[in-house]
């Protein structure tokens, strides 16, 4: 047992650095297999297909950015300061990948979205989820910052739809240009989206 | 002359539409003459590579892009007026494209910077600069409308950053969804980010 998920988690290990690296499209199964150290019998052993295998890389991702950001947006202090530190936290997380890869590896789903939502509709529809489910995250503290008359925005769901699809837009550019500064304004602008005055 | 130069239009429409559909990838020189109707033969003819042709491409679309891009905000109505059409029409234009092929093909530009930035400098430069000038445009508008008092962002450039990332990850949104309705606040948001007051 240990040997074996030992090897999954390797597969799912080098698949998702190199499809941050190259995408999708590009990567062969026998290069995963080489990457990750194990026989290409292993592959077929644990996935039946390539989709299959981005699907898991995709919700293995998911899982842990969930979690990150579920505990950044919780606690007690002001919800817009929560806000912020998840900014705070993915342009800290980008900085870190590319001193260590020299490039800026831009977002997992993003990527798929442009690379994939029309190649396939199974991971077109787990993208959707996963982009629905960061909405509702941004949108649970937009809610009680307008409890607070910390915000203007009236429409917290469509004001969060905002805010995800700047940060992706500005991910975008960090990946684009190689260089992390990209997402120093991501706060200003999503004060800007939801009408906030102060900063917290 | 007639006939090479046709050879060489058909290649450029074939791929900028397999480009716009499936991305750079995935695609192969066969594939791409096959569907312009021309022999294999005429590809090496005209471009010495999939990249030299996925550059030419990438000019092909930016030259009738920034060609609409100055027509919309150019003129004498108001700058934010001139800055709304654009989104309107960049909604109109997925919109159409997706009534014809059934998906929504979202921005080359974007999905090529997703898909080609860490691959190939030569397309990360000249997305670059494509990403750039449209900054340019944007931000030109912008200071007009500063100069009139129409909104309240002090610095015209990064506020035209923000536009145009909004502009990217709601177009991404829109590709993810299959929906071009995604695209339907952009001009909110862009008033937001910009500190617009009312609604020209």
């Amino acid at each position: 047992m240990g040997r074996t998920s030992d090897a999954r988690q390797k597969i799912l290990d080098a698949a998702r650095s190199l499809m941050e690296e190259r995408g999708y499209v590009a990567l062969g199964v026998a290069e995963i297999c080489k990457a990750a150290g194990v026989p290409k019998g292993s592959f077929y052993y644990f996935f039946d297909s390539k989709e299959t295998l981005a699907l898991a890389v995709v919700d293995e991702h998911w899982t842990a950015q969930r979690r990150d950001w579920q505990r950044l947006l919780a606690g007690d202090a002001p919800p817009l300061r929560r806000l912020r530190r998840l900014f705070e936290e993915t342009e800290a997380g980008q900085r870190a990948g590319r001193q260590e890869c020299g490039t800026v590896a831009g977002c997992l789903f993003g990527n798929l979205s442009l690379e994939l939502s029309n190649r396939t509709e199974t991971v077109r529809e787990r993208l959707q989820e996963i982009f629905d489910a960061q909405v509702d995250l941004v949108a649970a503290v937009v809610a009680e910052a307008q409890v607070l008359g910390d915000v203007t925005v009236t429409d917290a769901r469509e004001a969060a739809r905002a805010v995800v699809a700047q940060l992706e837009g500005q991910v975008m550019f960090a990946k684009l240009y190689n260089n992390t500064r990209r997402l120093s304004p991501l706060w200003d602008n999503c004060r800007a989206l939801l009408g906030a005055a102060g900063s917290p």
